[in-house]
């Protein structure tokens, strides 16, 4: 039996989303369909909105989020009904080459639910709107593939939690996974959003002594401290990377870019040292068509990579929720609004003017 | 006393050098005087010829060599007068933060002999002229920083054991020590000269068992396969991206760009895995007019980063020269031409065309 569901949808970029009922239907075998007690807004949400990256629309975005399994396709395995799970951007077939290597959370089945024909479970009106990378968390049910729910401790606060399954992970996973933060060395983080700060946490539990956080607004250095940053920079007022040389002498080991602005990346890159074995993380996501800034020289020395969801698998994301329950992860200062769904396009805007960690949408009562 | 000295001199980029008789001033406390036996032609010297990269004139270019330390400094307390040395494009002061943090072979002196008036050893008809980089291989007698000189098995035969101080050394570092190459992978070679011909000779030591060769010129196949690849992509016939992702399946783990080609990077990053773990390395240099091909979205999951020196330090260099006498590294290939100082502008003609592997001067009997 297909639900309704109220869900924010994306009828055009640059437009508010619009709260509507939609249809949700049934799980095919292989399928989960969740019900969600809280789902929380991304910056990749806004990319697409604000048509920076594109999407087919009509679309439900929203890619965090936690809740319950109501209803499961014969084949599932990975959970029950009943279960409190947590929907996970990246899939993992178990068959593609890189899930065979054992070696990535890379898999070729990303961006599936973009492929032609593929079924999408929301429609409205009659009309098929798509799920963000086979999820739409700005659906308060949605139906998701089994390789993309992750079980966790259903104790688990949710506002909180919510932001695991993708702000969390990313910007954790970069520092722990992707870069392999080492004890006793220097982090500067550009962006204190949701992932900026998980970034900075990341590096504390790395054992990083000198984490220098960076951001245009100056409101964001008690969160930073709070997670664990040894310094902020007001970038708006002061150079970023001659504090950064003042501060390192030799430079910074580590630089995460988290916004997604080439300006960041560059200055990321001019505050590491040159010896060979600092690392440039990209962890935003910078459209195309602006260029790669800076030349050759700039990357003597340096080591650039990508991190893509901070390296994390499906199967991390519960450790990440373990964290954070035994007190490891500290989540206190991550979820700086909690609002209703109707609220969302205002939630968007504090992201837009900088002002917000994580703005969670409360779907329950929790 | 100053020593007479014949020596190729840059008089101006663009134009043949020619061989004049210098003189080479005594070695200071901490300098060491050098009659060298043999001194091989690099692709970095040409590039300086063709004003591809801009060097003070006039100058001794020259940085492979191998050779006797006639005289010492009183301060000089690595080699003794009788010792075969091989001269290495890199300081270590062992008092920069660089040299102290001990993870790199890149040391703040470097360049020291391009600093305002740094003294150079060589003038000629009362005109001082620049040695490259504290060097000047293309002079028979040079002086050189105690900093910059490692002493070496003196059985090692002077032609082949000439290259190792740069094109041998940047090329088996590259993959051994910058990418730290792993037994069982995948590696492809982009430019089969000194250097790209170590980096695949590197890559059989490492273990890698798949390494795919790739060059302009398909007479470099037979050289390339006595150092160990397993294939050869003749690149003006076949598309070595395709190729290498049909060998591969996956993609490479490993891709080195070893001409200094912006067109050869964007190729290797192409044939690249995208899980996360394949690294794009650079050990060409590029003019930085050059921009950095291709977009953001190139480098997802890829690593990229820029080898300097093969990551090598001057005692690494010892090393190689003991592996070459103990067989480990054959170096059978690497010598093509065997020249004379006065045929020097036709070993780079040679280079132009890439004709040859190294060309060799011999300075004396062996």
């Amino acid at each position: 039996m297909p639900v309704e569901s109220r869900a924010a949808i994306m009828f055009s970029p640059r437009e508010p989303l619009r709260v509507e009922t939609v249809t949700v239907a049934d799980p095919g075998p292989r399928d989960v369909l969740i019900r969600l007690d809280a789902a929380s807004l991304c910056h990749s949400d806004l990319g697409y909105i604000d048509a920076k990256f594109p999407h087919p629309v009509p679309a439900i975005l929203g890619h965090e989020g936690i809740g319950t399994v109501v209803r499961k396709g014969a084949d599932v395995r990975v959970v029950d009904e009943g279960d409190v799970v947590i929907p996970y951007l990246l899939p993992d077939c178990g068959e593609c080459p890189y899930c065979l290597s054992g070696r990535t959370n890379f898999c070729v089945q990303l961006g599936r639910s973009y492929a032609p024909g593929f079924p999408t479970w929301f429609s409205y009106q009659g009309t098929p709107v798509h799920g963000m990378l086979s999820l739409g968390t700005f659906s308060e049910y949605l139906v998701v593939p089994q390789d993309q729910v992750q079980k966790v401790n259903p104790a688990a606060p949710r506002g909180q939690a919510s932001c695991i399954g993708c702000g969390v992970t990313t910007g954790v996973g970069a520092a722990l996974i992707t870069a392999k933060v080492e004890a006793g060395s220097s982090v500067v983080v550009f962006g204190l959003g949701g992932v900026g700060l998980s970034v900075v946490q990341g590096a504390r539990i790395a054992g990083a002594t000198t984490i220098v956080a960076v951001d245009l607004n100056a409101d964001k250095e008690s969160a930073a401290r709070a997670m664990g940053a040894t310094h902020f920079i007001h970038a708006a007022e002061t150079d970023p990377v001659a504090a950064v040389h003042r501060l390192t002498g030799i430079g910074a080991d580590y630089a995460f870019e988290c916004v997604g602005s080439a300006k960041a990346f560059e200055q990321g890159l001019a505050c590491l040292s040159a010896g060979g074995w600092a690392k440039m993380v990209s962890v935003g996501l910078i459209p195309d068509e602006v260029p790669i800034p800076g030349n050759w020289t700039n990357f003597v020395g340096k080591i650039w990579q990508q991190s893509l969801m901070g390296g994390a698998r499906r199967k991390d994301v519960a450790g990440f929720v373990d964290w954070f329950m035994d007190g490891k992860l500290d989540l206190s200062a991550m979820v700086s609004h909690e609002i209703t769904l109707d609220d969302i396009n205002h939630g968007f805007d504090l992201m837009r003017q900088g002002k917000s960690n994580r703005a969670v949408i409360r779907y329950s009562d929790w």
